[in-house]
């Protein structure tokens, strides 16, 4: 039987991922990972191992020079940028599973990792116990990708999945989901499109060898998805998914956008039900491809982060070999979508100078079919959010 | 820019896989893998690069010190054996795609890579396109899985597909399957299940640390799959696929099988159609994870074989991780699964001592369902094979 080397580790948190994470460790021994001291911002309501160093001061931790492999799981965004700057700065390891601190600071962190040797993982950011970070960075690390699509906010599509599935209204749909702990008392980050927009983010820089900050893209939630567009979604052999895309044409252009999108059961992402994930690639030679997996929940997105803790043994951290290469993708939002926009019959949306190719009229509302330029939407995102203007792309 | 270290690289075989990779480095000069020489056993009938060495002696290749990576798309089998233990008795690096040889020595070949510190990389084997190996050889290292089961052959897919999508006849899919190259004009080692074997060998290594014999397992494939069958299926809501099994139960016994199954809407596997290839894992703690892709052709081969060969300048080879340590799961022929089998009147299945739960009639044929031991279905397959039994296990 082999002997694994110790690693002992500084845990930052311990919410639902960091106890995941921590009782995936006690239940094997044998790998040998030490939590030396694990830091929390408030008392922690949990029982720890007698024998856990429990402290409530980062410095235990960060002024350890004992401690070079660092594992943070906290929700405070600001913190968790100095934990990984201070981290990465020495020249340590850093597992993170904190989407946003990294899609807002993807760049900065990327040229401290150039120049102070250190290491990072974040496997569980993106898509929890679907290794696609792994997967673009290494698989598709030579080959050219067409697009990248995914359902990536599990709350989301378990209320999108409890509308198409059990004919539910979008408000009994997110109580349920509440209920169930898919959804937190308040959802913002996940309806609005955020969380999703992040991970699109984390992905597009893998898959595509090119930094968006997350402020640059359009994102909508599914809070304005009404009765109407259910409808005609079902009238048409739709469903709605909140979609993440990336995409590049030929010109080298790339799209993206994290929207609702009105999906058919051909598509992949149709079967993506309840609170999963799906991420579906399409490269130059390995053609369509599709991963499926649990995108949140303790003990999946623990197993991720785990995984990391353990190649960091190994690995030297991501190649990011489509970021060191002259790229020839540009990411630009002057390109058209085809697009559903329904909005209440007393406005005007000539300010969206969309090319209209269908006009549809409901009860109390219209709604028009045609091409828009993303930068419109980008640019009105503040108006049609206000007037609860209903927004869904036709993949 | 960056600059990648040169590689010079020795290929043997240039049929479909072999000229997917050699197009594929083509294309990507940046990567500085040059084939420096080229061994086939027949004259070339497509034009190579008229720089290019093409031999018909392996030791062109095998003789010179100064390749330490050998690109191996040959389809003997002995050959292939030969090639990879004169790589990796000497040491060095291979890459292969051969699913047979390696499912067939499996046992020896790692031996000698234990041994001899040979590094051994073999994506492009068990689903083309899916990173399967990696996927189960890096991210689930450490976590135990209780299930992986596939649709690893794209032939016999196609040719299921056609018929319960497009209401083709057996006769008539496996025509269509062979006009459109899906379908050799033999396709024996297809449509009966000893490819798909061989590559749930070599999963099954990674997934639960047990090397297995490939004639160790019962496999079954899909020829005598009839009409009453295919009547019985759509009329209870399932369609068949030919799917390798492997799961473990809770004393730690390995159930392995490739068989027709009956799989309903609600799996994953139901929508992997036409030649694409899909593997649904179940472990621990990511739970449900489904990944999808071609499962053959030149190009996502290819890009499978390419993978490997960028994989083998920064990594040691895969880790083995549950081969290496204890492992208390032991593969048991003797344990039950629930069967249909349906045989002609004046057929006698006593033999089979199935412990039934239903019979059915046709017009000329009879079935049961019921459960049966493993075994028995392994031990009379020869008896079955010939009187042309239709045997169909429930997932």
């Amino acid at each position: 039987m082999i002997t694994e080397t110790e690693l002992n580790i500084g845990l930052f948190g311990y919410g639902v991922v960091g106890k995941g994470f921590y009782n995936l460790i006690q239940l094997h021994p044998e790998l040998a990972i030490n939590t030396q001291q694990i830091v929390v911002k408030h008392e922690a309501n949990h029982l720890l191992d007698e024998n856990q160093n429990l402290s409530y001061e980062a410095n235990i931790i960060l002024a350890d020079t004992n401690l070079k492999t660092v594992v943070e799981v906290i929700n405070n965004n600001n913190d968790a940028l100095a934990i990984a700057k201070k981290v990465l700065g020495d020249g340590n390891t850093l597992v993170t599973a904190n989407k946003r601190m990294l899609a807002e600071n993807f760049e900065e962190l990327y040229a401290l990792l150039k120049s102070n040797g250190g290491k990072l993982f974040y496997e569980a950011s993106s898509a929890a116990s679907i290794p696609i970070i792994k997967i673009l960075d290494e698989y598709f690390a030579n080959e050219n990708i067409h697009s990248v699509e995914g359902i990536l906010n599990g709350t989301s599509n378990y209320i999108l999945s409890g509308i198409f599935n059990q004919n539910l209204n979008y408000n009994q749909a997110l109580k349920q989901a509440q209920e169930l702990g898919f959804a937190e008392s308040d959802p913002t980050l996940d309806v609005e499109g955020l969380d999703a927009l992040n991970k699109l983010v984390i992905i597009n820089a893998h898959a595509f060898g090119v930094i968006v900050k997350p402020t640059d893209v359009f994102n909508y939630g599914i809070t304005r998805i009404g009765n109407d567009d259910i409808l005609y979604a079902k009238n048409n052999g739709f469903i709605i998914k909140l979609v993440a895309h990336a995409s590049v044409n030929i010109q080298g252009k790339l799209l993206l956008y994290v929207a609702p999108q009105f999906v058919k059961s051909s598509e992949q992402l149709y079967h993506v039900n309840a609170e999963n994930n799906g991420v579906v690639v399409n490269a130059e030679f390995s053609g369509e491809q599709f991963y499926y997996g649990k995108g949140a929940g303790s003990k999946p997105t623990g197993a991720a982060v785990l995984a990391d803790v353990i190649s960091s043994k190994k690995s030297n951290g991501y190649g990011y070999t489509k970021l060191r290469k002259q790229n020839f993708i540009k990411y630009d939002i002057f390109q058209q979508v085809k697009v559903y926009v329904r909005y209440n019959k007393n406005i005007d949306i000539d300010l969206l100078e969309l090319d209209i190719e269908e006009n549809l009229s409901f009860e109390n509302s219209r709604a028009v079919k045609g091409k828009i330029y993303l930068n419109k939407l980008y640019e009105y995102k503040n108006w049609l959010e206000s007037n609860d203007i209903s927004v869904i792309i036709f993949s």
